[in-house]
C-alpha cells in the first residue's frame, strides 16, 4: 500500500506542470473564476487507508458527480420503478441531446445526462418534503461530514445561464416525464449541481459505491445489487460522450464534473477522486482523465 | 364571379355533412370546447366583391395563421436583419423539431414553425413599447376592424399547458438567439396566438399580402417586394409538414392554424379563409384542406 | 418582349465579369474539366418568340435537371401510384440525407432529391423495356431534338465514384423501395444524370411544364394536372436545400444541377434556362441563381 | 467449483422450457431454419475446468460474436492505428445507424456495430494476403480447433440479402474510410459473420480476452493491454442498444450474436457461452441474457 503514495506523487509530479492544462468552464460564470493550476488526488482504500497529494482538501463544485448521489437516494426510495421513466443506455451524441430525448418521447438515455438527472431531480422532490435540506443531509451522512454545504453562489449563477436545462425540463414536462413544477425541480437541481466537496469527501460519499451499500460508518444506504447496478451505469454512461474512451483507457466505472472534479472506483478495493479544473473538448478534466489513465496502468488495477 | 358564390356553396354542401371531419384540438383545453360540425368558408376578391358561405362570420383562435403577421410587422420593422436570427428553409421533419433547432445552432429553419415565430415575437417585443396593444393595433389596422380581440382564456390556457414552447424559448436563449426575458416573449407570443377572428376578418387582414403591401383602405404597410417574400415562405412552408401536398394539391400561398383556420391567396386576385376546427393527422383543417383543393380545381385558379 | 432580350444581355454583361464564380463540382471527375467562364441564358417564350445570349448553344451537362424529365415519364406511366414510394414534401437537411430516408423507413421525402429519383429511375426501368434508349427518345420528343444524347465518359465517371448514391440504393433496396437489382437502376440513372443538353435544349424541353403538359409540338405528354403538380414539387423541392432561398428571391418552380444548369418558368409565360458551371455552397449555379434573381426582379414576372 | 455444474444446470432446467423463447432471426433466410428449442451453456474456467449443458456441442452460426475476433487480430496488426478509422464510444441509437455514420463524417461509433465491424474487415482485406483463410486459421488458432469453418449457405444468404449493410459499406467508402472494393471486402464481412461454431469453442476462443491476450495455448496472440481494451469495449457496446442494460443486469463484457449466441467472461476468472436461437426485440437471445443474468446474480461473480 505504501505503492499507492509514491505511484499518486509521481504522478502529481509529472502531470502538476503541464503546459497544456484544459480550460475552465466558463458557461457558469462562477465556475470561471477557478485556478486552472489546482490539483489534487486522493484514494480512499477499502482496508481503511487512505492516500493524499496536492489539493485534495479544497472544495470544489462537483456538479455532475453529484447526479451519481441523487440517482442512489432515488434507487433507495423507488427501487426499479425509476426504470419507466429514464433509461439505462449510453446516449451516444452530446451534441444534440435534446433530439435524442424527443425522438425517445422524453424518457432521457439514462441518469447521468442532464434531461436523465432532471427526472431523477423530479423522483426526489417528490419523495422529499424539504428537498434541497434532505438531500443535503443524505449527502453528509454517507459522506460522514457534516460541514459538507451548496455553494449558494454557484446555484444562483447556473440558475441564470441554465437555459438548456430548462428547455429539457420544459420538454420532458411536454411529455408527462415529470410530475413537479419546472421551477421547483429546477431549483434543486442547480443546488444538487452546486454541491461543494473536496476529493477526500467525495471519496468518503463514493465508498459507498465501492463496498456494496455500506457507507465508511458502516450503515447500509442502498443494497449491495443497487451499488452493482449503480456501478454499471457510471462505467457506461458516466462520462458524456467520452464514456467507452474512459472505459477504455482507464477501466474503472466513474463519474466527472464539469467542476474537473473525477471520481473513480474499483468495487471491494478503492475509490480515487481527482480534481484539475482545466477540461478537455468533451467537458472532462485534462489533467484528471491523464491521472486516472496513469495510475491504473501502473497499479493494474481495473475492472478489466 | 357569380361563379364564386355557386362553387362555394357547393363545396360547403359537399363537405359540411361529411362524416370524417377531423379530431379538434385538444392540447390547449380552451380549443377542445370547438364544435367540430363549424365551417365557413370567405372570398375576398381584389376587385372589392366578397363571397361568404356558412360560419364565414364567427370568431375563432387563429393560432398560427398569426405568426404570418407577426412576420409582417417584424419585416416591416427590420427588414432584411431578421433574416440572420432565422432561415426561409421548409424544416423538413416535424416530430423533431427541437432536434433540428439543436443541429442548426439555434436559428430557426423558418418564421412560420413555432421556434421561428418566436424570434420574430422576441424581435416585436424588442420594436414595440407595449408589445400586446400595438400588435392588436397593427392587426385591426391591416384587417380595417377595431373590434378584433385577444381571447384570454385560451392565452392562459396556452401558457399553462406550452411545456414545448417554453422548452423552443429556452433553447433558443441558450443559443443566444432571444434578446428579451423568455416570460416576457412567452406572454406575448401566447397572447398573439390566441388572437380571435373570422373568416371575413382573416381575409381582409391577409388582402395586404395579395395587394402589393397595401390593405383594404389602401395603405402601404409593407413593400410590394416584401408582400412577395411572404407569400413564397407561405408556399414552402405555411402547412408544417404538409406544405409540399399543400402547394401540390392546392397550389396557392397559404397558412393553417391549429384552431382550424386556413387562409391562402392567389396574388392579385383573390384571398381566401375557411374554417372547420376537426384537423387531419398533420395538424391542418381536414375540411378546410379539401374545400381549397377542390376551389383551384374547380376555378384553375393556382399559381401554378 | 424586346425588352427581354435587352434585359438579359444586361444581365449576362453585368455577371459575366463577376470576380466570384463559384466552384465547378469536382466530385464527379469529368464535370470538374468544365471552364468556370461558360455563361449562357435562354428564353422561350409560349408566344413562340425566344431569346438567348452567351454560351446558350454549347451542351452542358444537365445532372438533377434530368430528375424533372425522369419523374414526368413516371408520372405519365403510373400517375398517382408513384407517391406510395416517394413522398411531395421538401427534404430539409442536406448533410444527412440518408438520415432522412433511415427515419422515414425507406420512403424518400420528395422525388427530386437523389434517393426519391432512385425510386422514380426504379419505376422507369420496370415500364421501359429498353430504359436508356426509351427513356432518351422522350427526352428528344419533347425537346423536339434528335441530337439530344448521353455523354457516356460522364456516366462512367459517376459509376465510379457514385458511392453515395449506390448507398442510398441499398438502403431503398432493404427497405423493399427497389424492385430492380440496384446494379440495373444505377446505370440507368448514372446515364439519365449524364444527358447533355444546351440551355435553349432545356428551354424547350422544359416547354411542356408551361404549357399545360403539351410540348413545343403542340403534342400532350402529360396532363394539365399532371403537370401544375410537378411545378408545384419544383418550387417546394427543386433547389436542394436552397429550395426556399430560391423561391424567396426567384419565386419560379425551377430545378438545378450541379452541372452549373438552371431552369425555371412562368406557368403560361416562359421558360428560363440559365448556365454557368461555378457553384455556390449550396451546390447550386453561383451566377444562375442571380441571373434568374435579376431577370424576375426587373420583369417582375413571378409567380408571387 | 462443483457450483458451476449445479448452477448452470438449474439455469439450463428453468428456462429450457420458457413458453416465451423469442423469435429467431428471419432477415437472413437460412438463419430462420434454426430450431429455437436449442439451448446451450458453456464455461471455461482459468483454472483449466470446463462445465457444459444442454446443445454446448452444437455448431451455430456465431453472427457479429465474429467481430471481436476480427477486431482482436485488426488491433494485432494495426495496433492504435486503427482509432483513426474508427470510434469507442458506444452508439446510442439502433434505429438509425446509417445516420449516426452520415453525421459522423463516415467514422463510424465502434468497432462492433455493422459499420465498424466493416472498416475492421478493410483492414483485414488490406493486412491479409488470403483474407477468408487466414482470419480463418486465426480463429482456429486462438480456439486450438482445426474444425471450425464458414457455412457457405449462409454467407450466399447473407450476401442476397445485405442491401443494408452494402449501404453502410458504400457510405464509407464515399467518406474515404474504406481502401479496398466495397464487393471485396463484403464477401469477406459476410464469411466472417457465417462462422460456424459450438458454444465450446466460442469459449475457448474468448479465452484469449479473458487470459491477457495468451490462448488456451498460452500463445500470447494480443497484448495484455490489448486484451483489456477489448473487453472495455465489449462492455460498452457489445450488445447494440441493450449494451447498458447487458452491464446493469449481467455486469460482463460481451458480445451477442444475431445466430442466438452470446459470449461473456470475467477477466482472469471465466469465459461463458450460452445459444439460443431466439431473440428479444433488441436483437439479443432472450433466454441467452437471462442465463447470464441468473448465472451472475448466483455466483456473484462480476465485475461490479
Amino acid at each position: 500500500m505504501q505503492d499507492f503514495n509514491t505511484i499518486i506523487n509521481n504522478i502529481h509530479n509529472n502531470l502538476k506542470d503541464n503546459v497544456v492544462k484544459g480550460v475552465v468552464a466558463s458557461y457558469i460564470p462562477e465556475l470561471s473564476k477557478q485556478d486552472v493550476n489546482q490539483f489534487g488526488i486522493f484514494i480512499q482504500h477499502m482496508n481503511g487507508e487512505n492516500f493524499s497529494v496536492g489539493d485534495a482538501e479544497v472544495p470544489f463544485s462537483i456538479q455532475s458527480i453529484s447526479k451519481v448521489l441523487s440517482l442512489s437516494k432515488a434507487i433507495a426510495f423507488e427501487n426499479n420503478d425509476i426504470w419507466k421513466r429514464v433509461d439505462v443506455e449510453p446516449s451516444g451524441n452530446p451534441f444534440n441531446h435534446l433530439s435524442l430525448l424527443e425522438l425517445e418521447n422524453g424518457i432521457p438515455r439514462n441518469p447521468l445526462i442532464n434531461a436523465g438527472a432532471i427526472v431523477i431531480a423530479d423522483i426526489l422532490c417528490s419523495q422529499f418534503k424539504n428537498p434541497k435540506q434532505e438531500f443535503l443531509q443524505y449527502v453528509r451522512a454517507i459522506a460522514n461530514d457534516q460541514s459538507i454545504d451548496y455553494n449558494l453562489k454557484v446555484a444562483a449563477s447556473e440558475k441564470e445561464t441554465g437555459f438548456n436545462n430548462l428547455a429539457a425540463a420544459n420538454l420532458l414536462k411536454s411529455f408527462g416525464n415529470l410530475n413537479n413544477d419546472v421551477d421547483v425541480v429546477m431549483d434543486f437541481y442547480f443546488h444538487q449541481c452546486a454541491l461543494e466537496m473536496t476529493c477526500s469527501q467525495v471519496a468518503k460519499a463514493f465508498y459507498v459505491f465501492a463496498n456494496k451499500g455500506r457507507c465508511v460508518n458502516n450503515k447500509q444506504h442502498i443494497s449491495s445489487s443497487q451499488a452493482k447496478r449503480i456501478n454499471a451505469i457510471m462505467l457506461t454512461c458516466g462520462f458524456y460522450d467520452e464514456s467507452g474512451e474512459f472505459a477504455f483507457e482507464v477501466g474503472l466505472p466513474g463519474k466527472s464534473g464539469v467542476g474537473g472534479g473525477i471520481v473513480a472506483l474499483l468495487p471491494n478495493q478503492y475509490v480515487i477522486t481527482t480534481w484539475a479544473p482545466g477540461l478537455n473538448a468533451k467537458g472532462n478534466s485534462l489533467i484528471g482523465m491523464q491521472a486516472l489513465e496513469q495510475f491504473t496502468t501502473q497499479t493494474n488495477l481495473s475492472i478489466f
